[in-house]
């Protein structure tokens, strides 16, 4: 037996037990004839004390202890002098009577301390290390919480969790799909489930009504610091529903989330908004709706001054920053620095100050009269004090840029706390998006999400009007998840694959298994999925999902720790009947 | 709204209610001016009735139904005249006022009943029509149970679920790794994981304490009827422990999900035997302990009377099979045949009848007089009526081959109950084991499987000797799970991979990681893990996984409803840097 107890559950009323503890050295301090030990595991951190009359051997192994040592302390549980307020044991202490090292430790190449000393690269080839950590470990017991609340909760829902394959098959959007050579059909390849979109679509033509899963899915493309070539997703359909049931639904889950785990009350109906609206307010399918700052159109003030830049452009959007009237030149030049690099891509920016004097001071004065610049202030609903910064261009490319500027304006004035969350649900997607390289539409959820009905005279004549079934939960700026009320007729899935450029045969290859269970009796049905790594940051209050997987890989798709992947042996690339170009 | 309630839900306290229910036709009944309806989901069956006063155009739709048609049906809840006592709902019917035809079906290839006319491959390929059946359902909801009340009662003992990268290394056991190419780092490949064994030990080296999961495992082999490329393990692990601990609490764990799940109680302590034992008794690591007929060995009693066979072998070993000495000639010739197909292997088969009058009959009377034979029905404890099987041959394939012809007799004679469970720990596996073809010792666990410590001094004079701390739970004949006792120090971890033939480049190439970790402060630690698929089955009262596997694949690892493994584009391949040979 290594321990009686662990190092995080003595109190006073121990006091006299003679305990057992194992764990890990976290500080020496030896003041010769009076050594403290403080000794660590999950679950807390415990002192031990050897004085004067600890016998000489074991006094002996505690001085010749390091950081990080695993040992085991037999003693009794004694009151302390000076009690330490801000640990749960810090009331007690261990007078130690036996110690015996359980194995030792190198010098640690960071400290294992809240706030290290390690650099990202070092931390991630010792992960091992880093995870010893107390934040790092608080992410990770934060996820196990939020994943087996989530089942608690859709299992009193009636969902099945039902686990579906992870060898499956290519899709047409291949190039994403990561492949796995079969050694049994030489020449034939397995998939990795970008989702698992079709097998959960068949459990509801089985009947299965509600299903869930927590699962793996995979994606072979460059990564962004909140992407990973392997992600969680808690994967959900129901039967014989509408948007209406499945937004309800994953409404009580996040909610029952929120409370269960960091005991949040959220909205108790969370706000909609369209697609159409989000992107005219927000410039975002995924808005921010902490802060105002709602983008306002200046089309109208703006344009027709002989200013070549708006009058050229398609479209000319603002932000009102409020109290930011006294920014200085300086401060200015940086954010127009900022909307310049490469990642935003502004040719420039444009700003009007609106002093608390009533005077308005512009990068345009140029062009604009007071009057003029007094239009654009009144369209901004601004006071004296706010400052209104402006961006133009076509439509879609200076509402990506603005919503980027909104989103660091929030950073620089406070107004995106992480603690606060808000939910939105964005409702009427655009079924199809055109692809200018392809020159063909593209599904912009997927190929079986459902056109809404009143849009569908539209599939023929004007597809890209078409508006879908489908939704997304975004919260503080990200997409928390999304789905769709699915297609469950055969015509209408054939007729989107047509849409899509799939040739008859190649959509029968394809999904071939699919439309003939729609010939057997499909019921309606849509469902939703959360992204899990995103889902746990967001309620950590982080942006980057890295921190919230045990064992991340970096931007390249590798793990530094295992060092993966790496080259095979002749032998098994022959035994796979592949090799290298 | 697609439904008020599901079909299992209404009973005579709704008599009165109008309702509306979604659904699956079952069957239709058509008597002219009657005409009933039952229709189906997962909660459940009701009837649905059509009478005289039932408007035309509802009428009409009902008859022109077929099985497995989608229909939506709004009536009000009424009496049922005969009721029917098998079904929850059968008190009550509905009196149609409206329907709706939701989709129509087409007639199944096999029939959606409890038995069902449709052939394994039929039923393979139309997975999702076979997963509508009640018996299918059923057992997946079993695994929904088993899966959720592993993770509750995990939780409840400290463990952390803890995902584990799915993309990880090759290992030298590399000829069962599925591995995937890296588009992003041409010409390298991950691994997908056999087991998540290295990411559990570095979590207990991380300080996690207590680690587990519910996760999909991948192993690229020849199949059998119970084996599948992928399949799932409930994966744990445990640090500051000894075997005793790991016992004691995977005990608990399996006691509490035959307790919930199934409402069983197991042992209060589960018997246990060591590995020698189990093979000496049993001639199995996984004895199936429900009934008796325990090995005899005959060596000192039917060797030495010129009974060449028998004389010329390693072992002479027998079962009894109480109350069978009436087996027929042709019962027997019938053994003697099931026991020479090559799965098995025998040469022959010798019998002996020891009649219900006191007399003996054997198939080797030549050689043995009654008083001989006497000795045979002594050593195996047999009584008049009995009836002794004997194999020979030498100890390892008699023993193998005679625990088949056990489990066979135990089948014949009714002794395996499926509702009757009893597990059985079996301990102290060898470490290694020999193998004749490679020439050199192979890890029977894993090489990460601690030496007793009491036969660490023979690990370099008698390394096959050397027994594990190493552990199976068996039920019934199958292996639920097994686990071990870890190395957690860097020097005994070097010398594993030392006498498994590793050269220390190679040891360092794939397991550096590992051995760098053990050199930080490795607690001891050990674990086990689970089948998943084996133990539902188990529980199930089957001997065959693939029913509770939502999707599983065939014998040649295909899945013939999405038809894949399949080919590869010659894009896809050239972005992924390989060509097939």
């Amino acid at each position: 037996m290594y321990r009686t107890h662990t190092c995080g559950e003595l109190r006073p009323e121990n006091i006299g037990t003679k305990v057992t503890l194992s764990g890990w050295v976290q500080t020496i301090r030896d003041k010769g004839t009076l050594v403290w030990v403080d000794i660590r595991d999950r679950y807390g951190i415990t002192q031990v004390v050897a004085e004067s009359d600890t016998a000489e051997d074991v006094m002996a192994i505690l001085k010749s202890l390091g950081r990080e040592f695993v040992i085991q302390v037999t003693g009794t549980v004694s009151e302390r002098s000076a009690s330490n307020p801000n640990i749960p044991t810090g009331e007690i202490e261990i007078k130690v009577e036996a110690v015996k090292v359980l194995n030792a430790s190198l010098t640690p190449p960071f400290t294992i301390e809240d706030q290290t000393d390690g650099g990202e690269e070092l931390r991630a080839q010792y992960r091992y290390l880093d995870l010893r950590r107390k934040p790092v470990l608080d992410k990770l017991r934060l996820r196990n919480k939020v994943s087996l609340e989530t089942r608690k909760y859709l299992d009193s829902q009636d969902f099945l969790d039902v686990e579906t394959p992870v060898l499956i098959k290519s899709t047409p959007e291949g190039a994403r799909d990561f492949v796995v050579p079969s050694r049994m059909n030489g020449g034939q390849f397995y998939a990795l489930p970008q989702s698992p979109q079709t097998f959960k679509q068949l459990l509801m033509v089985s009947g299965f009504d509600r299903y869930y899963q927590i699962v793996k899915c995979f994606r072979d493309e460059d990564l962004r610091a909140d992407r990973q070539p392997e992600f969680t997703q808690i994967d959900c359909e129901m039967a014989f529903v509408e948007q209406e049931d499945i937004l309800n639904t994953f409404e009580g889950l996040i909610q029952h989330l929120f409370k269960a785990v960091l005991n949040v009350d959220l909205d108790e109906k969370f706000p909609r908004m369209t697609y159409a609206e989000a992107m005219k307010r927000y410039g975002s399918d995924k808005p921010d709706i902490r802060f105002g700052m709602e983008f306002v159109d200046l089309s109208s003030v703006a344009k027709g001054n002989g200013f070549a830049i708006f009058d050229d452009s398609e479209a000319v959007l603002a932000i009102n920053a409020e109290q930011c009237a006294v920014y200085t030149r300086k401060q200015l030049d940086e954010l127009t620095d900022w909307v310049r690099r490469p990642q935003i891509g502004c040719k420039g920016l444009i700003y009007l100050r609106y002093t608390e004097d009533g005077t308005f001071k512009s990068s345009v004065d140029k062009f604009y009269s007071s009057e003029d610049l007094a239009k654009w202030a009144d369209a901004a609903n601004a006071k004296p004090g706010d400052l209104i910064l402006v961006l133009s261009g076509d439509v879609e490319k200076t509402r990506k840029q603005l919503n980027e500027l909104r989103l660091h304006m929030g950073n620089e004035l406070g107004l995106r706390n992480p603690k606060v969350f808000k939910p939105l649900w964005v409702l009427d997607f655009p079924l199809l998006e055109w692809d200018e390289e392809s020159k063909r539409f593209h599904a912009m959820h997927h190929p079986f999400t459902s056109p809404k009905p009143e849009d569908e005279h539209l599939l023929n004549t004007d597809p890209g009007k078409v508006r879908a079934n489908a939704y997304d939960l975004a919260m503080n700026g990200v997409e928390l998840g999304g789905g769709s009320i699915r297609i469950h007729d055969r015509g209408v899935q054939s007729r989107m694959f047509d849409l899509l450029g799939f040739t008859k045969e190649e959509a029968e290859a394809q999904f071939g298994f699919l439309m003939s269970a729609f010939e057997y009796g499909a019921p309606p049905h849509g469902g939703l999925a959360f992204g899990l790594d995103r889902l746990v940051a967001t309620m950590g209050g982080s942006e980057s999902i890295r921190d919230y997987i045990a064992f991340p890989k970096n931007n390249s798709g590798r793990d530094v720790m295992i060092d993966a992947p790496s080259p095979l042996s002749d032998d098994q690339l022959k035994e796979l009947s592949i090799k290298l170009i």
